[in-house]
């Protein structure tokens, strides 16, 4: 029952209808479709009605202001392809649509455990003819090219006709809104229709992209089906004009019902060269296998998923919808091939046009290496294959050596327009070599960082030496590099980068170690051109990297001048100032202790072992007082480390800021797409965070603590092949090793070895 | 003989037009007008055919590739007006151009003491036909509307017609080349023509801006004359499509000669409001007194000038030429009424589209404050009346008090489009502040302080309390700015920077306490909310101001971070790569130690008494070596400062490379106008650096050192409505009061007073 999340409605409500059009949009990791109503809404309504397939995009231009050398001027930009949702419905001559007539009711609901989104109404024509109409949508994980709606329509209280326009528009452009300032402001037309015909009852469109070249293609083929009766009419296919037209009907009895099979294919030549073929073989392998089929398999994909990364929280139903929500969001968002990756609004929307950041590897990423991670080896082998993009990047910022990962990016070109806070957040580089790090640790998969894993340390580890320098006391430093918190930009040693870049560096010493262990020394040294000297170089910086820390107050600076600057009088602030970006210049921002998110803290649980816990709970403390959590990355981080600090309820109010923020919109901007980075957050904060998971070289630990409401919680995990079950409740965490022969683990710092088959309790600690 | 410039051409060069329409523009400061050819070029030909009004602008959008909070996102610039410049001439049947027939001489001709230029050539035509044409321009000092053309074509070896077509086409664009990215790419089309019309011989256009709704009117009126018994042809003056259209023609004998009088006035409805009126009554007097009385007045307004601001270098007639043409630049680039300032490029190209910057302030109006206080007045008025925009942009950079001025702007509002080295250049401020001070200094003028010095003083200081904070050893701490030295940005605690602002903060007390002592306290607190606290907080925080001093190296750092970062490898940096910052990436640029231009150093020039020579000698000494003088303010202050601290030949290496800078086109980029800062630079390098000119609180005082290259040289300064002639040669310093009747004067620290007509003479020192 938790996995089935609804709203109903009263009557057409345009900021409510925005909203749900992002909870109640049908992705996959290829195809995205935002939950816009079949019928459209009226001229002037605020919506983005949008399909997208990821990793698919233009190239625009991006006007500087004033053009500096080497600014970034076009980005990528994820495109609307085309518009395959429509469908009117005509009821004994009346068009069905939310302002007219009377909605009785109107339900919508996502269904996690079947992997699709239905919608349930109850209308009565302006004569009094009453309808239920029932509306099913799933993006197929199965077949990831397909998206289908079913739409039933039962006449209630009356006999007569019941007529459906459907149609095809592949001329579409993406949203934009003149009235917000961090919106579009001119419709995008970049995808210009080159061919549209009709193959059968199909409709093809394959349309070009301006300036990139992609090509896509869609194809829309309906179906009417007359039930109980029901006498069907006519059906029609044609293209007029740039749309394509199915129109059919039936008449149907006073309770009789019937039913349109709208199936669309999308194809796209990042990945296939025969758009059409591809289109129409998968049609014919749906028609053969039948949409029944495909509900089947998604319904048991989503059970395999649930069953895979089972997360249950006993006592709080609520929290337990959230945190299914969450996880099914990052399952639809995350690409199901190396083409693409996760994009901050996943396939949701088009806030931040489509980008990957570093919420990827550093947010999300590690959810599905504990619980997919042959997900995970995808997407960092997405990020691999952007590697000669990244160098390009490094060159372009004036670096020698070395590799810079991009801030924002689809195919792995930098498209940050501000690069204040854009390209000179340097830290990502070390965020996507901790993924690789971390996949390695969880996994032991050394073929993959034989392949792909070393060079990314090596090249990342490169660019961090070509950045730094040693200044006249010996420590190795990192200047005019912005960390993750964006209301100090460019500064000195930011504590979060420097340490992140440590373990950088020292890991590709260590991964180096290992490949001459396992043999694989020569053929990694003349693939990358690895020299001893270079090795060493990277183990001397690591030693030196200068880590602030401030004696007087016992904490961590953020960076070299961060303490020297006024505290930013959050107190005074007018609720209304919030997020501060809105409301105030960078300029003023950047001369005061405020932090837009976790920044030093985030580095207390990537790298925890670099500081006491006396000089973390300090820090902590500090930073708490000046943080304002206008970023959605950071409640789930402050909750995760206020766990490990054994800040209790802390840890669970940040938590529940967190677990709810799409599904309660608390950011007030779901509208334009989901936070799939704090979505990843929230996992962490209940595995990492309160079941005090650690994935270390030396093993795997737990320190469990239980949130006060809750009666307990339990999930699973996938280390080294080996699967785990942890049940943690009011008095004792339950272990057990459900597939693979023996694990050791250490609980509350003892250690364990689990057996296949037998439970391993211990009790809880406070 | 010095004070005419001229260049012969050989055949027809693009480059070398390009540049020629800069050195040989006309301007008065209110209007310029590009030396371009009359005859035009061939289509393709790269040409920036211009005529500008001072301080007449419009708003055009600024797109920010990224919008952030309080970005400026629209500019002022400066409009093309209209071309009354083209004249076609007619030999025999024959269009007369450089590209065709023979040019057997072609002269042009700065006369600076005549305030003209002029074009001598003698042509011939395919047919043999030869032909002296001589072309006279002016821009009249005295009737400030009035440009004037004055064309003589002399029949030399022939008997035959010569024809005019004299255009006025007020239906122009903004210069625009897509192949040069520093520059606009797209013609600015923001004058519309909203009438146009004849009036007896006249044409009239009326246009108006499209976005500032800004009039401004040309009017042309042409008379042909035959000379030496030629015949006089039928004139006719027509409007055809959006150009007025005058042709008259002669038929003129062998030896004869017809000379062409096209003069065009300008209006506008910054400055009055019946705009035709304005230039049908200028042209009534223009006709009546006839335009030799203005060649006559502006010979004597030439005459004045020279005498008033007598320059001259014994021994070295090159640098002699360059230092008049730079104060005669200076003369033609700045305004004559408080409507305007001056641009960073004059009135000479559209080079940062017509902005006012801090060069003004700083670099120029030194120059004026000595020889022309009422002209300096006037500019320091035009600043004052931004006042209140200048608030407005500290409001938008989040300050709660006091005001910003913009870093560059026509009206007063931020036209920066990249905030980093733009809106963050605080420092523009305390050199704005500073001007009011020097001209007070210089002056005594009081009634000016009570009146507009005192609330820039005040209100500088206010933003400088806002923006500061005290440290936690209780320095006061300037933030995340800029100072002068682009190549490094948004620092803490920049030496320049809060140095000036200490000045600005000290005079801000000062000034009230003479104020007070005057009896104007009551007046000026109750105006300006001044309380006694406030002052306090002032003193207190100049007293306290934080001005970095490095022990080890003995030197000022340019800021907190500045000595940590490493040294720029300059000797191996290509020399195409210069200026830098057309070829790194601002972020790569901003983690070297590299300079663009004079920071600190500027600093010992202008606050001179905050460091003992010791250091600021060290300073100069390092800072030499790490700075590229890619910006044209750098070299003419490093020679000041030089000639301050006894090096002498660096003094004179640096002024050579200050002084040619437009006239021998050192930066390659004189084409698009000159660069008047460096020309003021020029002046005070000779005043302020070799005569060790010091005009303090206390008094003036002179520590001369002579060039080993030169004899000697002379100049006059104003100083308390006193006039005084320094001659300095390799003997002796020779000191006259030419008005006034006495006057104190330290002359290499010793105290003379001087009387008017007696001559004191003191010793040269090493």
């Amino acid at each position: 029952m938790n996995k089935i999340i609804t709203k109903s409605y009263t009557q057409f409500n345009e900021e409510e209808n925005f909203l749900s059009e992002t909870l109640f949009h049908n992705a996959n990791g290829y195809i995205g479709v935002r939950g816009s109503l079949e019928e459209g809404v009226k001229n002037g309504v605020d919506t983005m009605r949008g399909t997208y397939i990821n990793g698919f995009y233009d190239i625009i231009p991006m006007k500087q202001a004033e053009m500096l050398c080497n600014f970034v001027d076009k980005k990528e930009t994820m495109l609307n392809v085309a518009d395959t949702m429509s469908i009117s419905c005509i009821v004994d001559g009346e068009l069905f649509d939310l302002n007219s007539g009377k909605v009785i009711s109107h339900k919508r609901t996502l269904d996690m455990e079947k992997g699709i989104t239905k919608r349930d109404i109850v209308w009565e024509s302006s004569t009094g003819k009453q309808v239920e109409i029932n509306v099913t949508r799933m993006t197929s994980f199965e077949m990831l090219s397909l998206f289908s709606i079913e739409y039933k329509v039962t006449a209630l209280n009356f006999s007569g006709d019941i007529k459906f326009i459907s149609t095809h528009n592949p001329d579409v452009t993406n949203y934009s809104n003149p009235k917000d300032p961090r919106l579009a402001s001119e419709s995008l037309k970049n995808l210009e229709v080159k061919d549209f015909y009709l193959d059968g009852k199909s409709s093809i469109a394959i349309s070009e992209t301006s300036v990139s070249k992609l090509r896509m293609c869609s194809l829309v083929h309906n179906s009417l089906y007359a039930e109980d009766n029901s006498l069907l009419k006519v059906e029609v296919s044609d293209i007029i004009g740039m749309q394509g037209v199915y129109t059919a009907g039936a008449t149907v009895k006073k309770g009789g019902s019937t039913r349109l099979v709208k199936l669309s294919i999308f194809a796209d030549s990042v990945r296939s060269k025969d758009l059409s073929g591809k289109v129409l073989g998968d049609l014919e392998t749906i028609l053969e296998n039948g949409l029944d089929h495909y509900y089947k398999a998604q319904e048991k994909y989503m059970s395999d998923f649930w069953t895979n990364c089972e997360m249950e929280i006993d006592g709080d139903l609520d929290m337990n919808s959230a945190v299914s929500f969450n996880m099914y969001e990052l399952l639809q968002s995350s690409a199901k091939d190396s083409f693409a990756s996760i994009a901050a609004k996943g396939m949701s929307g088009e806030g931040y046009e489509g980008h990957y950041f570093w919420d990827t590897e550093t947010f999300i990423m590690p959810f599905f290496t504990l619980t997919n991670p042959d997900l995970s080896k995808m997407l960092l082998r997405y990020r691999y294959s952007t590697l000669s993009k990244a160098k390009e990047n490094a060159r372009l910022l004036g670096h020698k050596n070395g590799a810079l990962f991009p801030w924002r990016t689809i195919t792995g070109r930098e498209c940050s327009g501000y690069f204040v806070s854009g390209s000179a957040a340097y830290h990502i580089n070390a965020d996507i070599a901790y993924a690789f790090i971390n996949y390695y640790i969880t996994t032991s998969d050394l073929d993959f960082m034989r392949e792909a894993g070393m060079e990314v340390l090596m090249e990342t580890s490169r660019l961090w030496m070509d950045l730094g320098c040693y200044d006249s006391n010996g420590n190795f430093c990192l200047n005019v590099v912005t960390g993750p918190d964006e209301y100090t930009c460019m500064v000195n040693n930011n504590y979060y980068t420097n340490a992140a870049a440590k373990y950088n560096l020292n890991w590709a010493v260590k991964m180096h170690d290992i490949l001459k262990e396992a043999g694989f020394a020569g053929e990694i040294d003349k693939k990358l051109s690895i020299t001893e000297d270079e090795l060493k170089s990277f183990k001397k910086a690591a030693g030196k990297m200068l880590l602030l820390y401030d004696s007087k107050l016992g904490i961590n600076p953020q960076d070299d001048s961060f303490l020297n600057k006024p505290l930013w009088d959050l107190e005074n602030t007018p609720k209304e100032n919030f997020p501060l970006l809105l409301h105030y210049h960078p300029l003023h921002l950047y001369r005061y202790q405020v932090c837009k998110q976790a920044d030093t803290v985030l580095s207390y649980f990537m790298f925890e072992n670099e500081q006491p816990r006396d000089v973390m709970k300090r820090s902590f403390e500090y930073y708490e007082k000046i943080t304002t959590h206008d970023s959605s990355l950071s409640t789930c981080v402050f909750s995760i480390v206020a766990s490990r600090l054994g800040m209790k309820e802390k840890a669970y109010s940040y938590f529940g800021d967190s677990a709810k923020l799409d599904l309660m919109n608390t950011h007030n901007n779901t509208k334009h797409g989901i936070h799939t980075a704090n979505m990843g957050g929230c996992y962490m904060a209940i595995v990492n965070g309160f079941a005090g998971l650690r994935v270390l070289e030396d093993g795997i630990s737990l320190a469990p603590s239980l949130p006060d409401s809750w009666n307990g919680f339990r999930f699973k995990l996938v280390y080294k092949k080996k699967l785990i079950k942890v049940t943690i409740d009011k008095e004792k965490v339950t272990v057990e090793l459900l597939e693979g022969s023996s694990q050791n683990i250490k609980i509350f710092s003892k250690e364990y070895t689990l057996t296949k088959g037998e439970k391993t309790t211990v009790k809880m600690e406070d």
